[in-house]
């Protein structure tokens, strides 16, 4: 089963909460037991698992992303100028899995699913891909 | 096929080799080809698949993971003070993927799999999904 | 199913572009839906998708990577004296995974599956597993 969705980012650099879509995906495909995992069509993006209670955790990941990779360095070639972009990606990933259980996604207490954008504003495809098993 | 375990680990930092556990959850399911997920379902650790030979790889990791994301910086403004930590857990990733062939982990000769606690010591959960196929 | 090649590497880093090799296994398993997962069994090495279009961005990952994970540093232990190529492999991962769609990958406009060489010249081997669902 595959379930497509897209998000509109409004920053440079963003994490939006995408759990709900993900559940809802899962939902439709009908599978109670199995892998999903969501995948990111873009390479100045990733998908992460991270908390999800207090947006400050978001918000601290974002800025010390920006501390580890800035924009601006010697060290970068690439004329688009969004190295940073591409960099943060390769550190987050471009997937994530996460079993199912009982139809849902079994998240720990804490968990939420999140996309994140670093080089935005964009229009954004998400891909839900399930595995029954 | 869905099993758990639980780890106790003993440190605010450490990597806790559970190529063991993993294995002996394969066996268990009887699945002889297929995908297994290992998962950490906490958002202040994560799971890794690295060298277990010589025990200074996890070592200096977590040294140096330390001094990537130090637990004191500015840009956090998470109140819990463990921004350090779900740091470390976005790099790492929550979950690692590994085939199974001939019901085992088709592993390298060097690699072990790690569960890596960054905000302990706590008794953790581990779920491991294998995907026959 | 399960496919395996290797790759011949030229430097200490490197980002091999292994793309058609990928998609060539996916075709050989003759799998039209399904996940497919890329593993790299070595411990100083690993897979990522990032830009495939301009050679500079995979040049920017591996110089900004050897600017993070300096070959020399007073933290680490490991007699070897790779560390810095471990700490790549983990942050970079061992896998990656990817949805096919018409039995074909479903990567994004401008992705390419790399194999990442953080310790060579070596010959290294790939596993790509393929799930179908």
């Amino acid at each position: 089963m595959l379930k497509k969705f897209s998000v509109r980012t409004a920053g440079r650099s963003q994490l939006i909460n995408i759990t709900g879509q993900v559940r809802e995906a899962i939902r439709q495909s009908g599978v109670r037991d199995g892998l999903v995992t969501v995948y990111c069509p873009h390479t100045t993006a990733g998908i992460t698992v991270n908390e999800g209670a207090d947006p400050d955790v978001a918000g601290d990941l974002l800025r010390y992303l920006d501390n580890l990779c800035p924009w601006e360095h010697p060290l970068y070639f690439h004329s688009e100028g969004n190295t940073a972009a591409h960099m943060k990606a390769g550190i987050v990933g471009a997937a994530q899995a996460i079993p199912v259980v009982d139809g849902d996604l079994a998240l720990g207490t804490w968990q939420a699913v999140f996309f994140c954008e670093f080089d935005g504003p964009r229009e954004r495809k998400i891909l839900v891909k399930i595995i029954e098993g």
